[in-house]
């Protein structure tokens, strides 16, 4: 049994995503950044970087823990042999878009958010340079998934790194994927899959 | 033989002390990214991000084309049995800390670099915000460090990927490192290894 420490992010949903898709038992124990739990002992000793989603794994004797999101689809698609192919070509495929997403994708995107909806002064220069730099990773996404159904051969780890980026971005910065309709489609395709749909539901919050 | 493509900077650095480490056989191909040949055709058929480093490994069939150096170092540890262990708990011990690096350490000193060194304006919610994270980041680091001899149980990609950005950063930025010995004297240990010392002058470039 794993344990999938989350929240209600494009991160976290990774994650409660891959674990749908793979079918693997787990329990989800919410970590509401929205109050600072994040930064409690007993999760830091998980994630010492503060961050969701962690996992621990129970299956491997003592249980293993582990953070950040992008090293949590690796380990899960090798643990299952699923999700990511095994040869090197096609493994290192999927391996360069997951890397796409974690140190640009994700990142920029997360500072154009602050930047153009959080920050307490509206600041051109940091705006602009967030946003052109979205608009053109995104750009750089549509340009590959031109015949494509999904970012590597087959629907991977890949796709489910990028997905919930994509598709919170898509609610609050809509212009910057109304040229890319490859992403469109993509996105689509994507958003259809049942266990996609399971895993951005999670973590429902009780009120 | 590896075709190599690289300029001066922290993420190029990384795959150059990499195949130093390995002993492989490399041709380094400069991408001058001061002069715009990120954008060439031919450079981007083979990382269409236009972002060094990149790879073609010539010893797969038709030659394997891979970007993002966090890829590349995976890829290059599993070609090669080296630099990351094969164990589910080892490995996923260093791809964590590895994308720390991707996620974190990298974006946000990127960033800081550009709004307190390069932007036109000094705008300190940018700088601020950027500074402080990445003074958090390098605690995270250090705290981890505390009792360790590198980032992960051995010496590994997990360093390689965090020196280089480290060792630039602390040249510009002393004051976040200066309450942080444990990151200080990692960095002093990698930067004894010679093939660290080999690929971080990599590439020279020619006048």
């Amino acid at each position: 049994m794993i344990d999938l420490y989350t929240f209600t992010t494009p991160n976290g949903r990774k994650i409660s995503i891959a674990l749908e898709e793979l079918g693997l038992p787990y329990t989800l124990k919410v970590v509401d950044i929205s109050k600072g739990e994040q930064f409690k002992p007993e999760f830091l000793a998980i994630s010492p970087n503060n961050k969701i989603p962690a996992i621990v794994d129970h299956d491997v004797p003592g249980g293993l823990k582990l953070f950040e999101s992008g090293a949590i689809l690796i380990y899960l698609a090798e643990k299952t042999g699923r999700l990511m192919p095994s040869d090197p070509a096609g493994k290192a495929e999927v391996l360069q878009w997951l890397m796409f997403q974690m140190s640009g994708f994700g990142p920029m995107f997360g500072q154009l958010n602050f930047f153009s909806r959080v920050a307490p002064q509206k600041l051109p220069l940091a705006i602009d340079r967030f946003r052109n730099e979205c608009a053109r990773l995104v750009g750089v996404l549509d340009q590959h998934l031109s015949g494509r159904d999904y970012v590597a051969r087959e629907y991977s780890i890949a796709d489910i790194a990028l997905y919930p980026w994509a598709a919170g971005a898509r609610g609050w910065a809509p212009e910057l994927f109304s040229s890319s309709p490859g992403v469109i489609q993509w996105m689509e395709r994507v958003s259809q899959r049942p266990a996609v749909q399971r895993g951005m539901k999670l973590p429902e919050l009780s009120r």
